[in-house]
């Protein structure tokens, strides 16, 4: 019997649909029956990652703590979290549920460290960066992080916040020359790899038709990890 | 405060994604924060609607209300069923709860009757067709339903079994000429409005570039009567 997957999720509505979807695609079924059982908490009430870590906003951990128990009360049998700023607080929750949590950082450090990657360019809001959980994570498998110039920086957060979180869709909104600069200019620094930690980054770069075999989508690593754990196969076509 | 939708789903997943993203893509919000709490029981072990109602097949009965309890318990204050066919088994779980269940086909009729309809065709699969749940909710209302005649239904069920739900999502793989033929043939016989009363088939049609004003799309009703239950307001590009 397949394992029931828990998503804790809201942090955005968008990306936790996303998630949703990707492990439902790449999942080996013929018919609704053979698909994972999931049980989403599309929690909102979970205040900003980015806020907290960078400016003293109300912590999210107690609110990402009640969603984890709810989804452990549902039936998961492990959680997965749809928010890469939201990994930072895993340490405050972990110990509130029997239950593991799958940690997208780790998976996606193991994927690189395979792969071979010596130096990862990483795209991720503010408050992923600063707080440094997703460097320490690759850190801790001897791969170098190469970050966005400043004025990037800020390029990246309002693509994030002012284009993505508020539901744009049409590529003609996006800035889409200038982030194609941006990825030019962090190849130019020596990173093998760009890994697009904010789970809206993916969202934004398909629909600017960013495509490339240097991206790395934790996202996608995630869904793929999620998966195996829960016991299903993974589709043949995404099977790399 | 917004209220929390509970979302039946997993009959099937795809469709319980299609859902969410309406009712993400629809609602006012410009922050993580400000969009609708949702709890979402993407729950695959519920036996397949068609066979049960046509062939004898296991009652999704008790395992639909074990998804309500869930949702119940997790803190929604409604439930949605992302299932046209799973309707039909309302009335063996609603008392099993004590929160209200949003039904689709009622939400449907009633926006036909402010439109001014008399004669609407369903395209549905064969359990909703022949155990007449939707042309009940219509008939109530006084509008009379229109279906496929038999070879086109077979296409339907095929559209639906065969493509959708194993994850086809190439247009070159789906039927668009056949169907743009059986759209043509319900026209011609009266229909004013045409509704896809199998969550399957607007992604269907989605993927396949039909369009039409005289579409309806039962998810699309549902979404809207969610958004405004919660307490929150939809978009203005949507808002008709």
């Amino acid at each position: 019997m397949l394992k029931t997957i828990g998503i804790m999720g809201g942090m955005g509505p968008a990306s936790t649909v996303d998630l949703m979807n990707r492990i439902i695609s790449m999942t080996e079924a013929d018919s609704d029956q053979e698909h994972i059982p999931m049980i989403v908490d599309n929690n909102t009430r979970i205040p900003d990652r980015t806020e907290a870590i960078l400016f003293g906003g109300k912590n999210p951990a107690p609110e990402m703590a009640l969603s984890a128990a709810k989804l452990e009360a549902a039936g998961a049998d492990f959680i997965v979290i749809a928010c890469n700023a939201a990994h930072y607080f895993i340490p405050q929750i972990k110990d509130k549920i029997s239950i593991p949590i799958l940690d997208m950082t780790e998976e996606t450090a193991k994927l690189l460290i395979i792969k071979g990657v010596k130096r990862a360019a990483v795209l991720a809001t503010d408050g992923t960066i600063q707080s440094g959980f997703f460097e320490h994570a690759l850190e801790r498998v001897g791969i170098q992080t190469v970050y966005p110039n400043e004025e990037q920086q800020k390029l990246v957060m309002s693509l994030v916040y002012n284009y993505i979180k508020k539901g744009v869709t049409d590529v003609n909104d996006l800035p889409k020359e200038e982030m194609t600069n941006l990825v030019g200019d962090l190849s130019n620094q020596g990173a093998e790899v760009l890994i697009l930690a904010s789970t809206e980054l993916p969202i934004a770069f398909s629909i600017m038709g960013l495509r490339s075999d240097a991206f790395v989508d934790p996202t996608n690593i995630l869904a793929k990890s999620a998966i195996r754990m829960a016991g299903a196969k993974i589709r043949k076509s995404h099977d790399n």
